[in-house]
């Protein structure tokens, strides 16, 4: 088995992952890290928050703004449980964020190699620097939760 | 000229796209209508509220998931004035809003036939009904805000 690092943010998405999971939401979880301060965190709150928008990379990216005081994220890193789907993609990319770093993979959804490419989508001058961790745990948390939700009905 | 004819909704969709302009904001206005009331609107706010994801759209939906307590806006019709990006697209795939009627063309980044295709996006198998205004007082909007912006520099 190849062995893997996580560093202390991933860490901590990771722990918000859990925490959606004690709300029996979908378990991801998202910080976004600029010069070594998690300055947002979140993670899946659409049934708890009734709004079809909270997603981790949501909720986690719009509270990194706010304490920013604007909507550029330049040099920001963005950590996430698992590959985020075309809108959280498409936000990352407006919102500037440098670098994303990635648990996951999300076959049905991902937006950073599965359904679609991030390089692709607008602004198209823009790269993000990707990086992807192979988190199994992650991976298993998803697989469980939808699991167990498809045995309540 | 063709003769088209604009609703009360895509009306109020064009006054909040005001409202935008106002506060030197992108003039995008978007209204969420269930079972003939108004139960979401919103107005570009990405400058003025300092966050990525403030497009109208995303503002609107978020409203109406709040009104009816449900992310789920199964049933309801959205109103804008300017064809979604890929972020606003997606969100409303995922919000399962049944129909979308759009003011203008973005040719840049409009994701219902412009740079993505809606009925590709996930989830595939829902279908949402589209209609066209070719609302050129909307894209005139557009074309004179970003030229005074450009004039600015």
């Amino acid at each position: 088995m190849e062995e893997v690092l996580y560093d202390n943010y991933y860490m901590e998405a990771r722990r918000e992952a859990l925490l959606a999971l004690s709300k029996d939401e979908v378990p991801v979880g998202c910080v976004v890290v600029k010069d070594g301060e998690i300055i947002g965190r979140g993670h899946n709150m659409t049934e708890t928050a009734a709004d079809p928008s909270a997603h981790a990379e949501v909720i986690a990216i719009r509270e990194a703004a706010k304490a920013l005081g604007t909507w550029r994220l330049t040099g920001a890193t963005l950590y996430v449980t698992l590959e985020p789907c075309l809108m959280c993609a498409s936000l990352i990319k407006k919102s500037r964020i440098g670098k994303v770093v990635i648990g996951a993979i999300e076959p049905e959804e991902g937006a950073f190699g599965s359904v679609a490419s991030i390089s692709l989508l607008p602004p198209r001058g823009r790269q993000i620097e990707v990086v992807w961790l192979k988190d199994e745990f992650s991976g298993d948390l998803m697989t469980s939760y939808f699991k167990k939700l498809r045995s309540r009905r």
